[in-house]
C-alpha cells in the first residue's frame, strides 16, 4: 500500500483541508493519507481551539486515514525545525510521498530553489545570517540575499507562509529523506491569513476561528466546513463551555511571569537578547494577552516569534530541554486516530516503518513525551476540574478508531 | 510617648481584636498601640480574605494607632521565625512593651518556661530534636521532652497556638530585645480554632471566615465584628466580587506544579524529604485545594505545614531566597497606616526607632521587598484585569491615614 503524508494543524478542519486530502491522494496515486498533526499548541504560538482528539475526529471523517502527533517539541518551532520534525515523522510512518498546499503550486520551483540555495550556500548563508543579525526575519533576509546575489527565486515568494513551509519540507527531503517524493498543489482561493469568510466553500482556518470567536453560529459556517466539523465543534463547545484561545491562558502566563525571576525567564527557550527584562516590565500592567503582545512587540520580533516565546514561558520549556530534545533521535510516533484503511496500512507497512508507533500513550519517559505531557496539562488547565481530569485520562485511552 | 506592640493578622478584625488592643494599651499603660500585621499570606498558609489595606482600615478604626507590615519573609513561617520577625519589627518601631493574647494568660508562666528551657537546653534540645526526627511537631516534641526530664511546663500547654506564639515572643525578647516588656492576657471565650459563632460578642476569626464563606450576611455578623469591619468587608466584596481563599489560587498552584520539574519543586522552601514527588503525584487528579490537601496529607506533616509549603510553591519562593532573607538584617519597616496619634508617635520617636520606616513603598530592592512584591502580585492575580492593575498601583500610594 502506498501512503502520502501531509502536515496539518486542522484548527479547525475545513473544506480546504478536505480538498487537499483528496488532491494528495490523487496526485500521488496513494492508497492512504497520513496526517501528522500538531497537538495542543501550534506553530504560530497559539493554543489549538479544540483538543487534538476532536481535531482527529474531524480529520478521520473527511478523508484522512491515519492521524499521528506532531509533538510540542516540533509543533511550536519556526518553519525549519517544524518541517524537519514533521518530515521525520512521516518518514517514520513509511510514506513514499509528501504533499503540501502552497501559494506557488509548482513543485519544480521548490526543488530548483532548494538546489540553488544548496549550491550557493557558501555565499548565501553568511549574507542571510548578516541580514538576520540586522533584525530581518528569515524569509526577508533570504530574499534580500537572493537579490544581492542576483539569484533566481523561481518567483517563489518566501514571505508566503505555506511557501516557506513547503520550501523547508523539500529542503529536508533532499537532505535526509530522498526516498520521499514531494508534491504540491496551489492552495485554492483562501490565503492562510485571510480574515473574512466569503460566500465560497473555501475559507481559511484563520477566518473561521475569527468568525467563531465573534460568535458565528453553525448556520454561518456550514458552507465552509464539513458537517462533522460543525458537529464536533458544537459538541466541544457545549461540553467545555469555551474554545481554547490565548485569553484562557493569559492569567496563568501573567502569574508565571510575575513569579519568575529574570534568571528563570532567561532559561526559557527563545528568550534571547534581554527579552526577559522587557517581558517582566510589560506584563505588570497588561490587561489581556493582546494588550500584552502590543506592549511587548518591537520591530525586531515578529508577532509569531513572540507568541511562540509566550507558549514556551507558559509551558516552562527551557532552552536546555529543547536542545536536548532536538539532538535526540525521534523516539516514537504517537498514533491519534485511524480508519479501517489506516489499520490495513499499519499491518501492511510493519516492515518498512522506521520508528516505533505507540498506539496507546505510555507513561512519559524521555524529553519528547515529557514535553508533550506538560503541554497537555497546561492545555487542559482552564477546563473545569472534573472535565480537566477526564481530559487527562483521555490521553491514555488509545487512538480514535473510525469504524 | 510610650508604645506597645501587638502581632496581628486581622483576618478579619473582630471584637476580640478590639478588646485586645484596649487591654494592651491599658495593661502596659501605653499612649500608642502599634500592630505589626501579616500582609497577603498568613502563618497558617492561607491568603488573607481581604487585602492588607482593607485590614489596616479596620484596625485604625478600632483602637490601633499604627499598622506596619509583617512581610512575607516572616509572616509565612513557623512560630519561631514568625515571632522573631515580628518582635524585631516592633523593636525597630521603638516599642517598650509587647502584648499578646494567650490561652494561659499569665506572663510569669511564659517567662519561667523560657528560663527553664534556656537552663535545661543542653539536655532538652537534643531530646526535642530526637522527637522531631521521629516525626513529632515542635510543640509535641517539647512536651514529651519536658515530661521525660520531669520538668515543669508551668501548666503551659504548648499545643495551644497562641501559647506557642507567646512562648516564642518571650523567648526572642529574652534573647535579643531585653528592653521590651512582655505582657499577656487571657484570650476571652473564643478559641483560635473554634469554628462556630455563638451569640456572644466574641468569636474567633476562623469562625467568622467560615460563616462568611458559607454566605453569612452582615446581619449575622454584626454582634461579633465592629461596624467598620462590616462596612469594609462589604465594600471589598462588592468591588472585587470575591474574598481571597485558597480556591481562588488553586488553578494557579496546580498549573505551577504541573509545569515544574521535580528539580524545580525541590528548590522550593519547605519542600523536604522527597515531598516533591508526592506533590507531583497528587496534584494531577486533584479537583480543588482541599481535595489536594487531603490527598497530600500524611501523619508526618501538619496541615498548616503543608499549606505553608503550598504558599511557597504558589509564590515560587526558594530555600535559597529565604535563607538569604533570614540571614540579612531587617532592612526597613513598611508603614501601612496610622492615626493622628500614630503620627505624633512617629515624630516623637524618631530618635529611638532603630530601623528605617518607609512611608511610601519604594521600587523593590533587596530580598524582603522582592518577596513582598511577588507575594502581592500573586495575591491580586485572581482579580479582574483592571482591578488587578488598580490594586498593583495602590501599593505605591502611601499609607492609609485616619483623620
Amino acid at each position: 500500500m502506498k501512503a502520502v503524508g501531509i502536515v496539518v494543524e486542522y484548527n479547525p478542519f475545513h473544506n480546504g483541508h478536505h480538498y487537499q486530502a483528496k488532491q494528495a491522494r490523487q496526485e500521488t496515486d496513494s492508497d492512504v493519507v497520513i496526517a501528522v498533526m500538531s497537538t495542543s499548541f501550534l506553530q504560530r504560538g497559539e493554543p489549538a481551539i479544540v483538543s487534538k482528539w476532536t481535531r482527529t475526529q474531524m480529520a478521520l471523517a473527511n478523508g484522512i486515514d491515519i492521524v499521528v502527533e506532531l509533538p510540542y517539541l516540533y509543533a511550536t518551532q519556526k518553519a525549519e525545525l517544524f518541517a524537519e520534525g514533521a518530515v521525520s515523522i512521516l518518514h517514520g510512518m513509511g510514506v513514499s510521498a509528501l504533499h503540501f498546499g502552497s501559494e506557488s503550486g509548482k513543485i519544480t520551483d521548490f526543488i530548483k530553489l532548494v538546489d540553488t540555495m544548496n549550491e550557493q550556500a557558501p555565499k548565501l548563508d553568511p549574507l542571510i545570517r548578516l541580514y538576520m543579525n540586522q533584525g530581518f526575519s528569515y524569509p526577508k533576509a533570504s530574499s534580500k540575499a537572493f537579490s544581492d546575489l542576483s539569484l533566481e527565486t523561481q518567483g517563489l515568494s518566501l514571505t508566503e507562509p505555506n511557501n516557506i513551509l513547503g520550501f523547508h519540507y523539500v529542503k529536508t527531503i533532499k537532505e535526509k529523506y530522498k526516498s520521499i517524493q514531494p508534491e504540491t498543489t496551489l492552495r485554492i482561493k483562501a490565503h492562510y491569513h485571510e480574515e473574512t469568510i466569503s460566500s465560497d466553500s473555501i475559507a481559511s482556518a484563520t477566518s473561521i476561528r475569527k468568525a467563531i470567536q465573534e460568535g458565528a453560529t453553525i448556520e454561518n459556517l456550514k458552507h465552509v466546513i464539513p458537517k462533522e466539523t460543525l458537529v464536533a465543534l458544537n459538541d466541544y463547545y457545549s461540553y467545555y463551555i469555551n474554545f481554547h484561545t490565548w485569553d484562557c491562558y493569559f492569567p496563568l502566563l501573567q502569574y508565571k511571569i510575575m513569579t519568575s525571576t529574570i534568571e528563570q525567564l532567561r532559561l526559557i527557550y527563545e528568550c534571547e537578547e534581554g527579552l526577559e527584562y522587557r517581558i517582566k516590565e510589560t506584563i505588570r500592567e497588561a490587561e489581556s494577552f493582546s494588550d500584552w503582545m502590543t506592549k511587548l512587540k518591537t520591530k525586531r520580533y515578529t508577532w509569531t516569534r513572540l507568541q511562540r516565546l509566550a507558549v514556551h514561558i507558559l509551558t516552562n520549556t527551557s532552552k536546555e530541554t529543547i536542545a536536548n530534545g532536538l539532538s535526540t533521535k525521534l523516539p516514537y510516533i504517537q498514533l491519534l486516530g485511524l480508519t479501517k484503511n489506516g489499520q490495513a496500512y499499519l499491518s501492511a507497512s510493519r516492515k518498512i516503518r522506521q520508528t516505533e508507533l505507540l498506539t496507546k500513550r505510555a507513561k512519559a519517559t524521555g524529553i519528547v513525551a515529557h514535553l508533550e505531557e506538560k503541554a497537555t496539562s497546561v492545555y487542559i488547565q482552564p477546563l473545569q476540574p472534573k472535565k480537566r481530569i477526564e481530559a487527562l485520562r483521555q490521553e491514555y485511552q488509545g487512538p480514535i478508531i473510525l469504524k
